[in-house]
């Protein structure tokens, strides 16, 4: 299968499911929930869900083990959505644009936003904590939340943001900028297959491996990520490009230069595949994903 | 043992959980660790994880049940701090004060203060999923936190915030004000009860005894606040008083008038005591707490 339609089919599974596992909009709450699922359906490329399932698939390709992990692959994707919707804030990075469309702020104000953001978070740990949801043992259900709460929280996502912002327009060593892509980008992708691995019963060489793959491909889509903000359009991204620059924040193209900064993502790919290299034809959709991130253009 | 001394001794219980079962605020997320702390220190009245102890004592008294019951406790405490950070945000009620120090946001900016908020949360969910901190049985962890993670969400607490902030300057029926404080203020309150409950290994009728204790103490407390609001001083209340009538907002006294509701507030506190009346002398703390939330003055 070619990597443009394994990933239109994989969003549309995401999708589905995060249509059947999100709240309605209706009730006392109804314009609350608007928010929150605003954000959520406006777009994206469901890559931490994606990566979830997949790395469940590279071990186990049951029916069970699949539908298992849609309400984990859907928390993922809450937890990634409400970091963006923060993180587009006016008190934040202040950005009007996010997929091409208006950032969740613009439509429902800041308390609006700042509210749906908590509540997407939340509703992921709901979703992962749910016994209706899912034929996991609870074992395995608070191990992978767990991992996830850890990837997201002061000593992740939210630490890594937190020093992305302390960082702006200063000068600072090239650790402290690993430190920040490790924390706010690498975190949450790594636990987003190290929790497909869990959820779908991974011996401990399986997940140390698979976890391996996960810090790789989150290195290099961070990479990726600085490249395409210095070279594309607004248009080709969506969202502001060269808002790094205009923010003063330090990315990898800084440090070494476009070409430099394409190896270091090339190079990470690769290792990120080496690492499967004890894995079946059932990884090859991890590997696809691993190549995708490299040749991404959005 | 009286009251007065009993709340001391609880939240000295409490504040040394938390200060075990926080980050320390050290190495490269220092700054942001510190503007959790802060608001996680600057003071409260630690009610969340005082009845959450206080159920779980009702039930058992053992040092191990205690024990098992800090993370909780102190979960509570931290999705109860992360909410006042961004209900005093200027793109919220907008206040400076807070326990008669300067709100978060004054101390640590709007950005500051939105990711220590978002960090509180998730470090509860970390702490409430900790394998090492707790011998309840995953299936308990994981129900305790299930019912947490519901009564905070869109379905609880931050739904009733974005309807409060909805309703600010409106005429509205007495119906949306009782769905506003059962979601914003009674359910975080009632859960606490409730996980105290399971935590403790409680049967089906004495958790459902608790929950109904856990409504009318929940309700109590937000009318009690309601009234506080419109009859003391900043001073006494450490925070902006007078700020409901600010902000438009309803309260109780709006419908009843003063005397009118604390008698509903006293309704609520003798139907809390009755929903007790199975339990032996172990409860007498969460009898003193039913009365102290009538009585208290800030």
């Amino acid at each position: 299968m070619e990597i443009k339609t394994y990933l239109i089919e994989q969003r549309q599974v995401v999708e589905d499911a995060l249509l059947r596992l999100t709240p309605e909009a209706t009730g006392p709450f109804a314009r609350h929930i608007e928010a929150m699922r605003y954000s959520l359906f406006v777009g994206g490329k469901r890559i931490r869900p994606i990566l979830c399932l997949a790395a469940g698939a590279a071990i186990s390709e049951s029916a069970e083990s699949r539908s298992n992990l849609l309400p984990v692959a859907c928390a993922l994707e809450c937890i990634h959505t409400y970091s963006l919707i923060h993180d587009d804030l006016p008190a934040m990075d202040d950005d009007a644009l996010r997929r091409g469309k208006p950032t969740n702020h613009m439509l429902f104000g800041e308390a609006g936003a700042i509210l749906a953001g908590d509540s997407l978070l939340t509703w992921a740990f709901d979703l992962l904590t749910n016994p209706e949801q899912s034929s996991l043992s609870a074992a395995q259900q608070l191990a992978i939340t767990h991992i996830i709460a850890r990837a997201s929280g002061p000593l992740g996502m939210a630490g890594g943001q937190s020093l992305d912002i302390a960082c702006e327009n200063k000068v600072f060593p090239f650790e402290t900028l690993q430190t920040i892509h490790r924390s706010k980008t690498g975190a949450l992708i790594t636990c987003a297959v190290q929790a497909g691995a869990i959820g779908a019963g991974a011996s401990a060489q399986q997940t140390e491996d698979l976890v391996h793959y996960g810090n790789q491909i989150g290195l290099a889509f961070q990479i990726v990520d600085d490249l395409l903000n210095a070279t594309s359009s607004t248009t080709e991204l969506g969202k502001a490009a060269g808002s790094d620059a205009v923010h003063g924040k330090a990315t990898y193209p800084a440090y070494f230069g476009i070409e430099g900064t394409r190896a270091r993502a090339h190079d990470a790919v690769e290792a990120a595949k080496t690492a499967l290299k004890g894995f079946d034809e059932k990884a090859e959709p991890l590997r696809m994903l691993a190549d995708y991130i490299y040749t991404r253009t959005s």
